[in-house]
């Protein structure tokens, strides 16, 4: 099967062979989205060697151990644990100290005609929701964890940094809780893509004329610059949400956020489920964040166009 | 009257009008303690001039708006706010955006023969408590101020990075809520103090050897490696209690912070009033926590002596 690798410093379309499993199910891949962390991993910054891409839609072709799952349209949550530790046990991989995670820690990943993963990592894909949507449950997905982890209300104000897929989609799930929700980015045509979901949006420009007085700022620009920008509009107490892995050492003043006693929390991966309900009740806006689908035959290309200003999610099928 | 000031660059012990006021209380102070804030100020990294001084307990001389106040022994939060926003209407100067801060930001501070204040900021000291131990009270409330910000229960498993006196206060304060604090430090004779607290103690050097299962690290160590210490040892969604104002710029590995979604708690200034019973009901020890005793008329040499290797407080009297 053709897959797209990333080995000894160089990333080729490679025809490998089809994987085969007891223990997990196969998965033939339908559609897979290039993602930031891809680009990372390409740049040799996160240490992953194999098959990359971890947003996918595909189906079920074997799964030995859970047969109701064949020929099902499926995604999959894309840590894979060790069944027996403490996060395990409570049914959340993804602190596993033992986990493999699809396409970037140790597991071959979806850029590729199939894959495989523990049948317990699948959802099946509700009818109402598109592969085109489906593909997205990822990323939508860790917009929407950010939930989890901090308390947002209807009059918790909120700003979120930085324009691309993550903070769009970041923006546009805190925009499901709070009526507060600004996105701070620095491409208007990027920016006008929330508008339609009633956020209100402000050039990198301007963004030091807001009041300091935003309960909650998410950083997901992935640059050192968007989280100084984040320390500067939060009131104190207030609340940073880190959500991009970008990588090399960040510089930052940590006497603010010990003056202003500032809660900033790392911020991952989500869960699947609740994003799909999100699809399947159209209460996010997807189809405009496609910039161009091509094959998997077109990987290598993908990527570089992936990486190119302006270009929002690139879609592999 | 005597004030240990710093102006242009320069300390210098300074002979001052004595202050008045008919909005504040004017109190004669006692005793002074040197804190590291005080050697951050001096090295020029605060922006701050003026006296210097914020630990201090004295005797109200003169209290217009409060007369019962007069001849009290007292104690001072150092936070002076405007009294109108949103933080002083919850009696919370502490993140006023007017405030004042005694010895810190737009007041003279403490290493003086007379100070003043808000009288609502003062608080009377219990006769059960000493001078030597009032003088602890700022400190003491910063380190268990941490309780407002992260629950500490009894079996939170929790390290404190940093053996001086911060670090010390720290690892006393938390061990009255959880039964599993560990002090890790580069001195034996300054861990040795918190043994009698029933503290587990380590050497810097076997930090690492520890089990990567902390739930809370408090980072008092005012380094930089202290900070990427404390990423080590802290299991997968951790919090990071950042206590030292440290200044400059310091360089951190953020995506492990994202990856194994630590939270950070910036935590400065905690309450008076709880550090007062800890103090009155003999639940932590100061004493062996004091170097040295000098006159304030030895300011300059006193804040030499801070800063050397091995000297915990030094008191001004």
């Amino acid at each position: 099967m053709k897959a797209l690798r990333f080995e000894n410093n160089e990333l080729q379309l490679a025809e490998i062979a089809k994987p085969i499993s007891e223990s997990e199910a196969v998965v033939r891949v339908t559609k897979s989205g290039i993602c930031n962390t891809d680009l990372e991993i390409v740049r040799g910054y996160a240490g992953f060697s194999g098959t990359i891409g971890h947003e996918f839609v595909g189906v079920v072709e074997e799964a030995f151990d859970a047969p109701q799952f064949v020929g099902k349209r499926v995604v999959g949550e894309i840590n894979a644990g060790c069944g027996r530790c403490e996060w395990c046990l409570q049914n959340d991989a993804r602190h596993c100290p033992a986990r493999t995670v699809l396409g970037i820690v140790g597991r071959d990943g979806a850029h590729a005609e199939f894959l495989t993963l523990p049948a317990r990592n699948l959802l099946e894909v509700p009818a109402a929701v598109s592969d085109e949507q489906a593909v997205f449950v990822e990323p939508l997905a860790a917009a929407f964890g950010i939930n989890e982890q901090v308390e947002i209300t209807p009059e918790t104000k909120v700003v979120v940094i930085g324009d691309g897929k993550l903070g769009n989609l970041c923006a546009q799930t805190l925009a499901l809780k709070s009526r507060n929700v600004v996105l701070v980015g620095k491409h208007k045509e990027k920016l006008a893509l929330v508008r339609e979901r009633n956020i209100e949006t402000v050039l990198l420009d301007d963004a030091l004329r807001l009041n300091k007085c935003f309960d909650v700022a998410v950083e997901a620009s992935g640059a050192e610059s968007g989280f100084n920008l984040a320390l500067d509009l939060l009131k104190p107490r207030g609340k940073l949400v880190l959500k991009s892995t970008f990588h090399g050492a960040a510089r930052w003043q940590a006497w603010r956020v010990v003056v202003n006693e500032i809660t900033i929390v790392g911020s991952r991966c989500g869960r699947f489920a609740p994003a799909l309900e999100l699809l399947k009740n159209k209460l996010v806006t997807i189809e405009n964040l496609i910039s161009e689908e091509l094959s998997l035959s077109d990987g290598v290309k993908a990527i570089e166009r992936a990486g190119q200003k302006g270009v929002m999610k690139i879609i592999l099928s």
